[in-house]
């Protein structure tokens, strides 16, 4: 299915007879013995290795995201951009765009990874009027779609852009003004018109302006019923064009808005069961945005797993004692071996993948910054990777962890568990049997049996 | 429905003749132009004045509850206990408990609530087994139904304690060990037939144990699962019974657990909506829960009942800096007029009420200032009402919210809200049509005009 | 010394002849009885009404913040501007610059408040050099010079913008590269030169660049070292120029730093004692940055105040449950109380005031928003004011505060306090006397006092 | 100076003949292949092993901290004790306490730490008056000289518990009442001259309740100004009696005050000016308590090292999506090797050591439990410090770390750092110089490199 590594380097050589962005870098090679120094090599992650029968790259579908490595420019609140690219003209044209979009193509080739993600306004520059902003998206996405062909890079997913623009700052699908909500159906129907075109695996909504900043002056249930109204509006045209790709909802607990509506994984599973969603739609789980909510890392991954809707992972990271959506790369090795055992746990994440959603330091301004950072990344995940796969191979800590429910297989426990019991029957069991004795739950030695695979 | 004044001093006049617990204290007068330093006075709460025509007292239904305020002892994780009471002997005799109860009665009958809430455990000592655990029980509850009808005070809600008791550390109905849920569904079902007894308007459910600390040692999916099987368990005898109470789940994001299932109102309806079980309960919102889940005070009030489901109000507050549960007196007067909007938009809380599940400070140690607290809270919720008629009444912030939502009244916007509409028709509409122009939130007004109220 | 309600209004009038920015809207009035949609008059504050014997404007000292009301256009890190000033061309011109200058002078003479504040590159466009950047900040100081004395309008501060400039992203006086500080070091020269010119009663140092993202590539005392030699250099040109403005430091805990140096009140306070720089400088307190820093609403005021080290507040506030700076209008009647309650006890809070570093939300697109904004933010401080007041001169809470430590004022209180008691003292003492007697610290009654006077 | 294994082998072999506490596990031995399932061995730690000069011993120094381990009982503020000890009788008899430090110190023997600490209240039961109280101290204090001397274990630090009781409700130096601050100085005499017969090299103060609640009924510059006094007492008094163990203060922002006044190293420094102590103390840093004051994990131990006060180290972990103090195992290789880094720069971290402040979760009741959860954080913190070791001696982090900062070693860098610049001088290079040229931060290489040697 991917393209051999001889392939990709003959792409690589043959891009650089005619524009090369990166000089001086060409793929990045697997060196498992690198010194500390030695940045631009993976000493982990090899593509086509074999772990738990399938190949490293299978398992781990990174996709590179064209909004944070090459749209962003390192502005925040309190400051301006700091990340100059030496192919940006300044400009706001087509053009820029496109040679752009072919840069961020030899990234892709020479670091290595299949897949990319993309918002529609990220790709090409809005126009004065829908019909002319749709006519440029329709100038990129055609190149788009040649690149693609020629670096066999594939489209992990697409989105639509429906925050960034003043017309959004009272929401899309969420606005008060139905005007507005209109403008966003218009967007979407385009966006997955190209979905369709680019043979995006996935199509995510992430809702950044669907929320409140103030309870004072929003209907909080004639938005929600509204996001609904307009999904099914999604899913009828989707089903019309015959789309195939996976819908995915991304949680986010909050920033821009005070409260998303998406607020973590069960957030969204509510809205979906009550406006009878389930069936359409999986979740693209940003581990960022599930600390943000007040859980663990990890927590979002598992629990969208736990009922079959784990559709996609945005692989990042925030750091625990700041309160806004960081984007780091995801460079914790505990981490990314949890979240890597529940892929695993669950037979993989395909049609989804391990998107970047992280963007390099504003400090990080170099374009060896930007190789780096995905690198280290990509090799932390395969360390990760590794790890779970020890895991569950071995057995030792799912054996652990069974004998504790062990209970639950048969008698009372197997009745309790399959509808079968009573609370009667409970009561005549306890005043027989007396008292529970309880078990340790030896939680230190669980951390300790994972320290030992990391 | 609820007792005269009269009647009431008559009660506290006849126990004073008895025993009297709290000497020096009447019946809490509603005197509105008292001083600062006067606090054993009402300045706004007036059981019988009425408000948007039901009476103060039909919309406020407080409730005291007997843990913090008759059974806190003033103990944190850093400090043994502060709070001594006169009555109690230092035993954990039926005796002792029967005292307690009576003290707590004269309480109510003085601060003129009408409801007050317990857990089992609270009620009565713990036995060695059991049925010797039951035997207690039952001996309080024959008090309490007396003590109920004398003083004309009625139950708000009762539930189990299944979080406190070693045996339940693992949790009780998502204990990985199926003797102790085996053991939580018989307290369960002793408990659902106290509560039919002492005519319990409400059974509520607060899993503080059911939730995970380690994701490494925890089944999720199959802790979940076992706790709709626990619930439907109890459906099925709570029909047996005949016991019509409202059953209420209380979410609460963490502590004791890292995470706890019911994590907030979104998190619980998910729950409902996987397992069929939404048409059985409702929803007790506890505002210092709604925080620590990393909401505003009121999210979760405001979130239940747009979808139908705020069956009662934990009236209490946490300290915003802070990661715990204070459960702190509701003293905050802007809050207090958020929750009552909501209350009486919904056309009020019964047979849920606003129960005070809060304790005085660890340092409060007087007899006072458990009756201070409590008028002080039911004051600054006085206010919350009063404000919150006067906003309703004059009308003038809902005919600004409405006016955001015009555009939804009437044509596309119309059709969409109503499922009519396709993408399709969006985008010919935005092609002719053309941009949305964004109208002011104008939120710092809104704001500004619930000052002018508070 | 403050200019006549009539003089402003001849102001006013004069300005309309020539060109006015704010048509339609006239000097804002004071109406107490103004209904609930009425939005452009007080209700409370009243410039020249007398509290504790001075005029509310003497103690409330109103500044404008210029930054984010005539430089802010709405965009956050997810969105553009949504904000367009009609008197804006688009361009960074100096003209542009000065027009927007003349419109912020009509806002504020209009509004009525006395004072605004400034960064340096608000004022003016960055030019090529730091000649001309210097040269285009001459013209519009010029201007402002002249503004002041029309419309009777001091400066509170100014402060250099060291934190928006690429060049800064690493620091300024904490800059890793040496270049960088000398460029703020002659920034800070010039913004010196202007504080003198305009009269700049403080001068203020925000560092926000100041701190760390990463230990990893941080020499964090080297960084520190170098902050202090930068706040000496600014000491001996003030000294030498004859700046007798007030230097001021700004506690921020985060944002955009990871960590940032000025972490809180205290946190500073260490920083001038390790230095020693304790007498020069003084804090500017913003309650949005305490709260970032943990601490409840008043805490920073209340602590900088406890050491004579309260110099000036930026009146906003954030929303507990964000973990970001978002920089709202105070609306918090309580929280202002609380705070102009340490403002009376200290005597007043001048050279220092009360500058609006709060910004209409981006969604409050309107002109007339900046007004209702203000206005509601200054009634909610008149509020407080009043009821601090109220506090102060009915001195209840005040004897119940005092009563709690009445043991220090005598006996071995008194004598540890004074620093003449020893250990061996202490013991003899308890030997003799036993065990203290826990008096209750009632919390509630404090609480229900504060909401007496609310 | 530590007892040869050997000899350490003798002293549990005769202790085995007499009485076992832990029978059934004998030393923990060091075996650097065992497998997942293996918990009673370390992998990683071998005190006896060199480390860039030095044993692992001498770097890591470990302590066992008597209160989580021995006096720890499971509960918590929702459940009652868990964990049964064996040898507990369930009186509060000396005797009792006797048999508990038997227990403890086979403990230390069978783990190989060499340190221990405890809180005076930790050792022997409280009795009627303070002289009964440090009568039943005597006795338990005569027992541990001799224990130490057998075990060859030693007292890193002795602190008094200032928390528990309820006459310290309000505070202990910090209380509105004087006699409850002389009782705390009563104590805290004993309390050193304990630390002295017993050789504790350190003595530590944790300000559990000094700090405030509320801000309504406190005075925090008097309770500041009382703390100060509180010290010089003890200062005298350490001085009088010929203590030679180091002060420490531990910081903890809250919990189970609202706001401790220690909040944070930095916050402790200011104290410490302000009142002229900063020669007799150091600090005590617990990383649990820096992640509850909002700073990453290692933030308070660089920044104490950084101003030469880090004294020493509670050794422990939270989970940073809780706010509150859980005291886990610390478990994290990449925290500990941050933290062991900063140990070996500033030369070890002796007099102190890493106590691990740590209890067992609840649901971890077996005595096994108890060891595994100390083997686990002792091989976790050893990889830490090998990893730390490699990094220092290789040296290719901190080349790039000062790399950044080498314009500071001469020119104008050099002149601004020595304080021999001033903003002219700045100014007039600028003019000449012109516009800094930014270099990137690599930070994303900084976390590859670390994780190169994690």
């Amino acid at each position: 299915m991917s393209q051999t590594p001889t392939k990709r380097q003959k792409v690589i050589t043959q891009i650089a007879k005619e524009e090369e962005f990166f000089p001086g870098i060409g793929r990045i090679q697997y060196k498992p013995d690198a010194g500390a120094s030695e940045a631009l090599v993976f000493r982990h992650y090899q593509a086509e290795e074999e772990v738990l029968g399938r190949t490293m790259q299978d398992w781990l579908r990174f996709s590179v995201c064209y909004w944070h490595s090459f749209r962003g420019v390192g502005s925040d609140p309190f400051g301006t951009g700091t990340i100059k690219r030496h192919w940006e003209d300044g400009t706001d044209s087509v053009e820029n765009a496109k040679r752009r979009l072919r840069a961020a193509f030899e990234f892709f080739s020479k670091l290595g990874n299949k897949y990319w993600t993309f918002h529609d306004r990220d790709l090409a520059p809005e126009g004065r009027t829908l019909a002319e902003t749709n006519a440029n998206l329709d100038q990129v996405v055609a190149l788009a779609a040649e690149l693609q062909k020629t670096h066999g890079i594939k489209l992990l997913w697409a989105t639509c852009n429906l925050f960034v623009h003043p017309r959004y700052m009272h929401g899309a699908a969420t606005s008060c003004d139905a005007h507005v909500t209109t403008y966003a159906a218009a967007q979407v129907k385009k966006g997955l018109e190209v979905a369709k075109k680019l043979g995006a695996e996935n199509f995510v909504f992430w809702g950044g302006r669907e929320g409140y900043h103030s309870l004072l002056n929003t209907d909080v249930r004639a938005e929600l019923d509204h996001l609904a109204a307009f999904y099914k509006m999604v899913i009828a045209y989707k089903e019309k064009i015959g789309y195939k790709g996976q819908l995915l909802i991304e949680p986010k607990a909050k920033e821009p808005t005070r409260h998303q509506y998406d607020y973590d994984a069960q957030t969204v599973m509510a809205f979906l069961h009550q406006y009878n969603l389930t069936k359409h739609f999986k979740l693209n789980i940003e581990p960022n945005h599930t600390t943000l909510a007040g859980h663990p890392y990890e927590h979002d991954v598992v629990f969208a797993s736990a009922y079959g809707l784990l559709g996609s992972i945005d692989a990042n990271t925030g750091s625990p004692d700041l309160g806004w959506d960081t984007d780091q790369f995801p460079m914790d090795v505990r981490s990314c071996t949890m979240v890597m055992k529940t892929v695993i746990d669950q037979g993989g994440i395909a049609p989804g993948g391990l998107n970047f959603d992280a963007k390099v330091r504003r400090e990080s301004t170099e374009l060896k910054d930007l190789f780096i950072a995905h690198i280290a990344a990509m090799d932390t995940f395969a360390r990760g990777l590794k790890n779970a796969a020890n895991i569950i191979s071995e057995g030792v800590m799912a054996k652990a962890l069974n004998t504790r429910y062990l209970s639950w297989n048969s008698g009372l426990g197997a009745r309790i568990a399959g509808g079968e019991a009573s609370l009667e029957e409970c009561e005549k069991e306890i005043l027989e049997r007396g008292e529970p004795t309880p078990a340790s739950g030896h939680q230190e030695h669980f951390e300790a049996m994972l320290n030992h695979y990391l």
